[in-house]
């Protein structure tokens, strides 16, 4: 039917950023694997029994099960009537009620404030300083439809043209395409600074100047990203490397937007998570004044509740007038869903020491958080034994971003199929081992290396028949194209 | 501290859509409202002893209870040993595992598809199917943390300049200032045709010709929104109304936004629900083909579940490149919150007779809506009784917007306080009667005419309370000016 009638909306008027926006992370090879599950599910004979999808950091999905603490408060603040069942613990009633009384009539389906709900705002504060060991004022605390969603809303308020020029704003490459595909629906311009393969993913200054000083013939910079730990890269920054960033952007007039929502997820014994706000301030002036956004979401961590969009910002320093601005511009969505608010309070205020459900808590946290270790350091070894690969060192965060030289035989094929050497690679992993990774092309790579993202989520037995099966398959491709 | 830095991101530089964005709804009297309730609390005397709310559509905050099914079956999809849980009636349950069996890894908690779980998708559909009477593909709903994010979605498709002219979306006057807003952040341009207050705020095709062809001049128009039932206006549009509106779009090259959350708060015994999606199925060839996308919500009707973020669209006849443009743009926000979804499925799949939640549903179900209609006639028998106010019927959504004529004086008065005469009213209201509405300026006005919202949400007894307050506050008001 519609073939007939003229659209009034085609692909050639509709908004040119939408039409340029690509989010690699749920590209093609996705849905080529959801394909073939169905095929294998209709008896097509395939090489392999089952897709295996390492591909997305989403806890749940490779079998982590939720913190029965928070599930337990989320169910009786949807449900009060089950603040009377004795199998629910006080602590948790507790939490509950809480938010409870903290929501309009009473209830979790009634709006809260655009910015959430007050007393979760008190208790995200509290947990940072906590974390700090530095004052938090509540007031610089928001919640988001996840962290995905404040990092929007604050490059948002960057989207400006002055003397004919973009405003332009810093990303590492790699990089979380979040960054990529936002400013691209934004129309802000791309500064890319690449991080250090060799120093594990590590900052180079002079990288960073060298990558802002050719942007400024074309753009305004105005902000710079950093995600540490690093997604896909799993680095950890040192207390020096997060001085050093800070006194570039202070140097440069950047607005930090500091991506630190894997901060729960440190596997290496020698790393430790140093907040830009504790750096920050601890330098002392000027730099305690800069303006800074941090972010922290439920998603990642040991919690993994991606699917609720759960996370907070802590907004330093921002000036008044643009804070009322903000403010009024995200009153318009209404609020945050509440039921990611409701995740909240539970995460940012865990059982203590003596409350009932505490022993339980702290079991479930350490066994995800160990056995998060344990196979960060699994995958990055049976990698690095594999011809032609090399991994670092997966520091935090749950992703390794292995390099992979190919034979120059492979990346002649590649160019013949108009594809990159790690879109071909990825394609035939997925076509042959039937393992969903995603090629390093989506992040950005420095032009003539080849990586690939795999998350290290898989459950240690899955992650070993993975690892199985990728290896078969790889001696094999190399094999064939040596 | 914060005094002493130079800011890099300030009034001046900050996106310029943002600084404009204003949302009345959410105005300067709210936060007044507000501070009133702290001074309230701390003893400050005034002529009232608590502040009444009836200004935003928001049906828990003002007592309205959630519905038992929808809360069980959320409770045990978040917690998932209530399932053996024999307080929880079987209905409930089988849909909480319908759920759960669509997640990943069986956990809420993990992401989603962009567009929404594929079951809750198709059961979607046939809610719409079982609606209209008429077939709906699973594949053109999609779900979305609650209408607002869905409408900005799609709006966000149109923003493009060509000839040098912006492109432009029609908004009924009174609007949902959601439409504003969103128009003025993406920088389209708002076409506002105005509402017939004297034919109980219908449709004028005269007017809406009048608009266009005054926009011609500066915009391209793209878009033809329409609130039905009306917010702020109540009005339902009969089915005569719903046709002349689609071949006004047709002729005119518009897709149309209809706006339809309100479809089950239909309050008055003479009018009817058409959805557009089902007159311009019947009107047939050429209707038939026009693109469309009508947005629905649990936030509203009988549930009122407006924290959750869930809402859900049918968007037809899409351009399919600008469909796979769509939903790979969507992508980079990961997915719609898991936790609105899970309202979604008991909200479009409610017990059916036979289930044993059934009776339990329909009693909660009714008495809302029910109470809805008395009160929705109570304020406006009451407002008509006010001297100088006309307040038309409220034949459906949950708003009531009358007409104040105030005294020459008062107008005077206002004008030298630099506010409009409905402001200074609501403001007055507040301050004297303790009581917050939002002035008709937020939501658009014919010139020299003067309104307020009001929602018909209050329970009965305290809505007694709030109209003889006004109305003690409304005389005093008038004597004083006239």
């Amino acid at each position: 039917m519609a073939a007939e009638h003229q659209h009034f909306l085609t692909s050639d008027n509709i908004n040119p950023n939408i039409r340029k926006m690509d989010y690699p992370v749920r590209g093609p090879l996705v849905a080529r694997a959801g394909q073939l599950e169905k095929e294998l599910k209709n008896g097509v004979k395939k090489p392999f029994k089952d897709i295996i999808k390492p591909d997305v950091g989403d806890c749940h999905a490779m079998g982590q099960l939720p913190i029965t603490f928070i599930r337990q408060v989320m169910a009786m603040v949807f449900y009060p009537p089950l603040l009377d069942d004795p199998r629910f613990p006080d602590d948790t009633k507790e939490r509950a009620q809480t938010i409870l009384n903290a929501c309009k009539g009473g209830s979790i389906g009634s709006y809260t404030d655009a910015t959430g709900l007050e007393i979760i705002r008190k208790h995200a504060a509290e947990f940072i300083e906590k974390r700090d060991g530095i004052p938090c004022n509540w007031e610089n605390v928001t919640l988001y439809g996840g962290a995905a969603d404040g990092i929007k809303k604050i490059l948002k308020l960057f989207v400006k043209e002055t003397n004919g020029k973009r405003a332009g704003v810093m990303i590492p490459i790699p990089q979380y395409p979040l960054y990529s595909v936002t400013l691209d629906e934004f129309g802000l311009h791309q500064i890319r600074y690449y991080l250090d393969e060799d120093q594990n993913w590590g900052v180079n200054i002079e990288e960073m100047q060298r990558s802002i000083d050719e942007a400024k013939k074309v753009c305004n910079p105005k902000v710079l990203v950093i995600i540490n730990p690093g997604n896909p890269t799993g680095q950890v920054f040192t207390r020096k490397n997060v001085e050093e960033i800070i006194q570039f952007a202070y140097k440069e007039n950047l607005y930090i937007l500091a991506d630190e929502v894997y901060q729960n997820n440190i596997n290496s014994e020698n790393s430790k998570f140093y907040s830009f706000k504790k750096v920050m301030t601890e330098m002392g002036e000027p730099y305690v004044n800069m303006e800074l956004a941090s972010f922290m979401s439920c998603s990642k961590g040991y919690t993994g509740e991606c699917g609720f969009r759960a996370g907070f910002a802590e907004i330093l320093n921002m000036c008044p007038k643009v804070r009322a601005m903000f403010y009024k511009a995200n009153t318009a969505m209404l609020c945050p869903p509440s039921t990611g608010q409701a995740c909240i309070e539970p995460f940012v205020r865990p059982p203590e020491k003596g409350e009932p459900s505490y022993d339980l808590f702290i079991k479930e946290k350490e066994d995800i958080l160990n056995s998060l270790k344990v196979r960060a350091k699994l995958i990055v070894e049976t990698l690095n034994s594999f011809e032609g690969i090399t991994c670092n060192e997966v520091q935090g965060a749950m992703y390794a971003f292995p390099r992979i030289r190919f034979p120059p035989k492979l990346i002649e094929t590649a160019k013949k199929l108009n594809q990159s050497p790690d879109e071909f690679y990825a394609s035939e992993v997925l076509e042959n081992a039937g393992i969903c990774i995603v090629p390093g092309e989506g992040f950005g790579q420095v032009p003539g290396t080849y990586h690939f993202r795999t998350t290290t989520l898989l459950p240690v037995d899955k992650m070993k028949i993975m690892l199985e099966r990728l290896e078969a398959f790889h001696k094999e491709f190399m094999d064939r194209y040596r």
